[in-house]
């Protein structure tokens, strides 16, 4: 610990908190102070989540009693290292969840650690509770940044509780409001946005209207929309010809693919502690740039590995689901990602409208599309005379199965043998 | 061969053929039986293409030469024993193509086999040319019911090329038209529509709206369409309540969600003999039961099995997509996916509308979704408490490796170390 | 609970535990009994560890005090219904550990949960530490065939340490030997033997001859033994041409390979609970079968259908190293593999000497080998003529990939391309 | 193609040709030109299959007909660029055969390919027949280097049969023996050596003392021996405390190691040509070091990373085996490796005797193998407390699906709940 950071002599131990800005953070200031002694450092980290201004939530945490603030616009960051790597995997958990918080927590983290490390701070604190993956990626994460640091969680391990929060905002008068119920609970970022409600855990009822933000009511949508995005080596670069910033692209699609309904999600999934939970998503600009980006890679990456790269991304997937990204296997599943998406470059042309985004045209310099190949008119490049040559191989051990299924009697090829009189 | 099928004493080869009624197989009689010297017989299978009574086809086919013409109505053999199959393996080449074409080939390749052991044949013969998959699907599938018997294929190996066919049939006065020129190259059964042309062998290319017969266009739909569709053990049985056979269920949901423009699919895809080729496709029947059969299995099979079955399932798709139905990996898998089906029973409720199949609940007996574990309200059954060891253990293997990283000044750990003063 | 097996009215808790007549279950008896104020019933199963009668046993546990006592010769089950599935699942954890305690802990769970249901117990005990990979097994496994037993475990529970096993022991003057200091920490059955000690854990120490049991030293072996093991669809049949049932041929190969000093293992592995540990197993005869059956594999199975085995029989290994023996995923994994083993019938030579189990022979009625292929003498019927073809177009994808860095300047293509002048 | 190296104005077609120095490719140079009107060069590279010296082959190929010769000594770059990354993948098709001949035929390719472009040919032309892996490895190398060149096999498409080549040698009176017939076909290179023989196409019959040259016979083994392999990144680096080049540890194992008796194999192999063969190989030098590098893995490799390589290494190995050096997916899966491979450094101590050879210690500054979790000492550092939480989460989906099992009367779990009276 540095003199700069820690000059009191006493020596208090001191906790980084993970902050958002509303209630039950604001009183895990106070509350962490009081149950464990310790100072608290609050630190609030934007990745796109809108709602108030850095600044007015970190004047907050100090009015709630923390003892320094740490904010960071980390919607770049964000955007470049956590989201792009998620588009080059296709990562869909479940094939379908575009891992929208699963992707957050970890640069969250890596500012929870940073922050750790210049106040001195020995423990880290979060908002979870003890039955979602979110603990597991906060604790996991700091871990695996920083295995000599200690995790608390109010909620789950300090008895924070959502009564005891507004007495305890209402008794100390703490500048925070606490009588706006909301009845759907709500995780956003850039990459999207995830609901979770009572009304919701009834897997039969369907989301109403309410639940939605990111994307407007597909059942009416505006005129069709068109976007040409341009890909430079598996990330998008420009959108309709205009260059963009991976933020600026995500940022983009989402409004113009929200404005058709685009990336509305609803499934039950699989937690990583155990049970299955219902959840509503809203991703429009993830959903389109992965349609886009998946439609590149069949023109530009080849069969087998375009075949192997799908256990890749499944696998990616769950890794970063499951809280382990930073984990041994994620960065060596990234290197091999990385290597399949450098001629993953051209432009896809998609059509947004009333919900669906659709690929109705790609082109590519580093296309393995070969028309010369592909077309049947007259003058095609392709030998069709080999083709006899490698059936009989291709099928050959199919073939010898085959014959002993016949032999012993066996299977449908026995079956039909007997129909020889 | 027995007495009663090859009753002359001449004892001529004879060629079973894959017989669409079309020009091409038309004049293949002829052709065939003037290159080789060999008796044709021509097979005629139903799988829900739609087009000409088989008893004219069948005419047809014995005006046109054929000693014998063998017609089969294969729609609900091949809806229950290769459309289902798929369906429980959520079959999607790629991620998109159902397996149209490629599922269709082996319940015909089982009746050629079945022809030709009626009828005596030697060889079997198929339209096919020599740079698709079809040829390897027909050939492969027949030398894996029966090892012993030949395959020719005219356009390929006799140099049938569409002008000598048209030349042909005029010369030989033969009873079907030769002057149509469908500018798409069609195949379509019950499970979807496949379509190849010119016009898209420019992957920029959008599809034009006379591409699409199984589906109306999504962009003006009717009003929105709710189905409830129950499952058993991972095959449709109820529409509406209203039991149903799976040729029933695929049929009337081409229909209902045809209407609403479901399912078409527009992608460049990998062929088995290593090009790419753009294919546009319309299967709503089929993407509206995958699409709510994942999802009734995201409810009732568990977390790890679920996570293999996407490995089994892709598997699956490109064993099929590759021509290799009968063999015995194939097999092996569906045990496989059979096993995991047990519990797949259940509602779902999917809302079809302008292009989108969206399923907005779900209800099962078997389901392992349990309210009183997932849900945030008091008086849940989850104990908080277990997950702190839970995420020490889990956490373990990567915190050993981020505690190597740091001390050997290696990644992200190591850079947030040095951030420490 | 039914009448007969809780005939007092004071309806005291019960408490089944996993007795193994040794020091600390022995001990473990009273204790429970102490600390929790239940009845403990004493289960006993013999799984081939040898050691003493289980009547001794039984009576011992009741000298203990248990209130019950239920012993189990489950020789026979285990061998058949938990070795062979290992064995056609040719499972070696990280390809090198036969799972030894792993599978034995399944059945062994199986007991306890039957005397639990006989004894009317609503709780399960065993003697394992906290930071093994037994505890998982065991805890698991009774929760995959009881969700309603609870579990606990004196030593990571009760604070059951050695120091106060010796003592309680001592005190109570219970029959049971408290002197003798097993340096070692052994677990044994039928499968194999593992051995973990103070002394191994240094990992740079080899291994001294003591730790050994089931095999004679390898450096100095007897004559070479010659044994033709017959398989009946993945199963052992006959030792050289006696028939035997699986207990007696894995026995008898425990005999003659041990004799040979084949099967020890020596390993860093990985444990669930998240750490390495070092083991010394020793497992002559299901080396020696292991061997066998994956040769007669390589014989008559197909090959694509052998290479998805192969990730089958890994992810096999792992559930069940991993306690997930009841899971439903290793269920559907066990269909894969029962599929397969269809025509995985015939002799095969075996070779022991030395350490070594070598395969020398192999024949099958089932083979798919076929010498009129296989053979490059003159005669062989392998049409070499269609080489040519497949090659071209198996070699497709890569060459048209290999085009395109020549195109680009990229690999060892265009570096080659580069040389011509 | 430039001025120097076709100086002449006739600008005959030129064709590289993969020279060993023996009868069949002595008399193919003639043949070759013979046939076809080309001028031939002649390639010959030395991978350490010992023989004749480079330069007497380099002059019986100019006497044979020639216009040029290239040798090459490739023994280091054999070794550093083909067996590293094969032991990095601790490559073993089928488990068994560490790809000898698989490995040898891209360096060799990559030669053919250099040589083309230095002498202006627009053809390469090799030894191998139409029935074997080879020929697939060389033409799809070679078509995967430089697309633009054909290829052609005397064998296989001349009809250069071994008794054509004995008449023509004769006849044109070629330096070469035409008398030796090796009952063996023979191919050996520093990695290892493969042999194949009429008498071991009877798959019964046990392979005899003559087959063997690399290894001596394990059964009257000298004295045991101990070596230390001193790792960096997976790469042997020093045996014995002595710094050593790739190609010594290799050479240096393979005649310690073959003293021994180390590294015979005998399997029943799955072709890529659609048959089983038998094979018998020998590669001592390969499987120690593949041995000690998988034990040092096991050391050094995080769990979940260590688990997914298998499956990376399987089809590495299945690649490589299949002709895909040089595939995209190949190289991807290279750089995966690669990235595994950053900690695998250390010493692992080996014991050689007998056949075998086992690891009997490893000791790396960069290990992942903490004793004092892994102690069952007093002192330990492991909190055994958190294993309830854990096995709690870890097997609730498992609980869940048995709760369900003995709700629906399915499996063990409904079984042994109907004990319950």
């Amino acid at each position: 610990m540095s003199e700069q950071t820690s000059p009191t002599a006493t020596a208090k131990d001191r906790v980084v908190l993970a902050y958002s800005g509303g209630l039950d953070t604001s009183v895990a200031i106070g509350w962490i102070g009081e149950q464990t002694g310790a100072e608290v450092i609050a630190v609030a980290v934007d990745v796109g989540q809108g709602g108030e201004d850095l600044e007015v939530i970190r004047q907050r945490a100090l009015d709630c009693g923390a003892v320094e603030a740490y904010v960071a616009d980390a919607r770049e960051e964000f955007a470049t290292e956590y989201c792009m790597p998620a588009l080059r995997a296709n990562a869909l958990y479940q094939g379908r969840y575009p891992l929208v918080s699963a992707l957050s927590r970890p640069v969250i983290v890596k500012h929870l650690v940073r922050a750790a490390r210049q106040f001195g701070a020995t423990t880290v604190s979060h908002g979870c509770t003890g039955k979602g993956n979110d603990q597991v990626r906060f604790e996991v994460g700091i871990t695996s940044l920083a295995p000599d640091l200690r995790c608390i969680a109010p909620v789950r391990d300090l008895a924070l509780t959502r009564d005891v929060a507004i007495d305890y905002a209402t008794k100390h008068d703490l500048p925070i409001e606490t009588t706006k119920h909301n009845p759907f609970s709500v995780d956003q970022n850039v990459w999207g946005r995830a609901v979770e409600t009572g009304f919701l855990e009834d897997i039969w009822n369907g989301p109403t209207k309410d639940v939605y933000t990111y994307t407007d009511d597909p059942t009416f949508p505006p005129a069709a929309d068109e976007v040409v995005i341009t890909f430079q080596a598996g990330v998008p670069v420009a959108l309709d010809g205009v260059p963009v910033t991976p933020l600026q692209a995500i940022a983009e699609l989402n409004r113009r693919a929200g404005a058709q309904g685009v990336g509305r999600i609803d499934i039950v999934e699989d937690r990583l502690v155990g049970i299955k939970s219902r959840e509503v998503y809203e991703a429009p600009g993830a959903i389109a740039l992965i349609t886009a980006h998946a439609e590149l890679e069949n023109v530009t990456v080849e069969r087998e590995q375009a075949r192997f790269k799908r256990t890749v991304d499944q696998r990616w997937a769950e890794l970063v689901y499951d809280g382990q990204w930073f984990s041994p296997l994620k960065r060596s599943l990234d290197v091999f990602i990385d290597d399949t998406q450098r001629y993953v470059s051209g432009d896809v042309r998609l059509l947004l409208h009333g919900g669906r985004a659709v690929v109705t045209g790609r082109r590519s310099e580093t296309s393995l599309y070969d028309f010369n190949l592909a077309t049947y008119d007259t003058g095609d490049s392709y030998d069709q005379s080999n083709a006899k040559g490698f059936i009989e191989i291709y099928g050959m051990t199919t073939k010898l199965s085959a014959a002993r299924d016949a032999r012993f009697g066996v299977g449908e090829a026995a079956a039909l043998a007997g129909d020889q009189a």
